[in-house]
């Protein structure tokens, strides 16, 4: 999206809030931060396309470190937008990588992180087992930001945790060159 | 949220997406339609106090109505933002107010209309069976759109059916006036 | 229902309270918990009303403290009466809220305390894999009692455990003057 | 395995299924599946790069019926391949598409087809209720074959019960074609 085309969304929202709506609130977007001036909010949502563009990103470095991965994007509020099995991927990496966007969206961190987090000792010990079993605590799962807002969440199954750790930041440190790419 | 609040939000955007990011998608929010011109899409949200104003209308009414419910509002996405239960509630009206607002989100109709498209030989029939229990088929849950964009529902349970329904359908009633008075 | 029984109610609690029975748990009728007027045992229920108050407070100091939380309130028997998700709570949170206040009813203790005897090598390990996966073992979850009368429970969620343990325990401490100001 | 031996593969696969065994089901290995050398039975597996072909030219069409949808492609033995979820699909649409692979694999038959023959008073009523709720009884999901051979499912949902009966058909009907310009 180019300035002329952001310029032209604003100004409408200008001129659709200026027509009689004063007082009410409206549900905008405020980029670098999930919660709006009015106090509301909304949640960023992830194109299918970027999912996808991303996707295979993700899956073209995979095949050059020998993996067969899940890989799957979710939106801002945890929703799946795409999920792709590479051709031989374990069976029980669907259920996995899905799970890890999830979590990542949940608790706004990567699941690496909460990973350590929540081992035995650790403050967060025990999250593993909420939200009904969609908690999934090693590495592989990423949040998506752009401009600072979180747009959406990357996760991957299929390797050792180590190597979906790496896959999944790799993913991640894409993002911003597959969107210009767009 | 008067025009200035707004106007200055949408001068940030302005002012953010000249900063050399052209070429850039930004997730900007197009009231109007939840897709934006750039193919991406935001999920706008329910605020807190926005909820809680409207879980308070309907409570009230249902007390007019001589009903004890269990009120529930959720954001776009169907993640839940506010849950009452009346003193002297059914138990089993938890789940399923809860269940109507994530219904209606996630078919974007009310849980009445759903219920009429699932009948035995109708269209939907089955639907009821989908997404892990957590269609609701009957009256009392309701899309909340706000100038033609669905940013929540509301989900009442705790009367007839019939009772539910139009509960709910008064809380809709309702939606554009506790707004404007926020 | 109206306010003005609620507060008869509650007066009548306090009064009762009051009057010399200090010490000695006992079964008190609170508004929407069957009433059993031969002193029998009732399950202690939480006023609606009385569960919003709560949680109001506890989303004012969260605010203070930069927090954003999802507040839950249980009744007596692990029911929740209300639950509040502030605008940019983590998604994850409703969940974990909502399962702290079932955990400290469930063994009448503060989740704290709880996730103490449950560390591996612990007493209770292995009671967080039980109950269908509602038992959360960190910080946040506390019992409410009123004059040594389990009412209910509150559980908050959405910053670290030792934020969450503090905020849930503020909240706590000031049920007595929420409960006087209704 | 890359393109390249994806592509030998699938043209072998065309050169057997025309070398005179039309009408004969035979298991066929595709990318992914086990190969047994002997001709014992395989399950058919469907490559990626097949399943997200067919699933951008559903979504072409998807597109020109001002539709959007969540398609899913599973392989022979009902395991998801691939879904997308175009912007602004229902939420709900997900578990529906994927359970329609599901469904169309679990009794070789299009979901319209069960959808039939699950109705109330009809010889299958009753199954809709078994496979822990991952049977769907409405139109669009298609069983995928290749020269008679089962290779996997189609699921699509986000329109009508019509809508997605046609599209899924589509797609069924399209996909000799999208196999032959992998």
């Amino acid at each position: 999206m180019n300035n002329t085309e952001i310029e032209t969304i604003v100004r409408e929202v200008i001129k659709r809030s200026s027509a009689g709506q004063s007082g009410t609130p409206e549900p905008v977007n405020l980029p670098g931060s999930p919660v709006a001036a009015n106090g509301g909010t909304v949640i960023p949502s992830m194109p299918l396309k970027l999912a996808v563009k991303l996707i295979e990103r993700v899956e073209a470095k995979a095949a050059e470190w020998n993996m067969r991965v899940v890989t799957a994007v979710s939106d801002g509020a945890g929703r799946p937008v795409a999920i792709h099995c590479m051709d031989g991927a374990y069976i029980g990496s669907f259920d996995v990588a899905l799970n890890k966007t999830y979590t990542s969206i949940a608790f706004q961190m990567s699941t690496a992180e909460l990973g350590r987090l929540s081992q035995p000792g650790e403050s967060l010990y025990g999250i593993q087992f909420t939200n009904d079993g969609k908690i999934t605590i090693f590495g592989g799962g990423e949040v998506l930001k752009h401009n600072d807002v979180i747009i959406g969440a990357l996760g991957v199954s299929g390797g050792s945790a180590k190597q979906d750790t790496d896959l999944a930041a790799y993913g991640r440190s894409v993002l911003k060159e597959v969107i210009s790419c767009l």
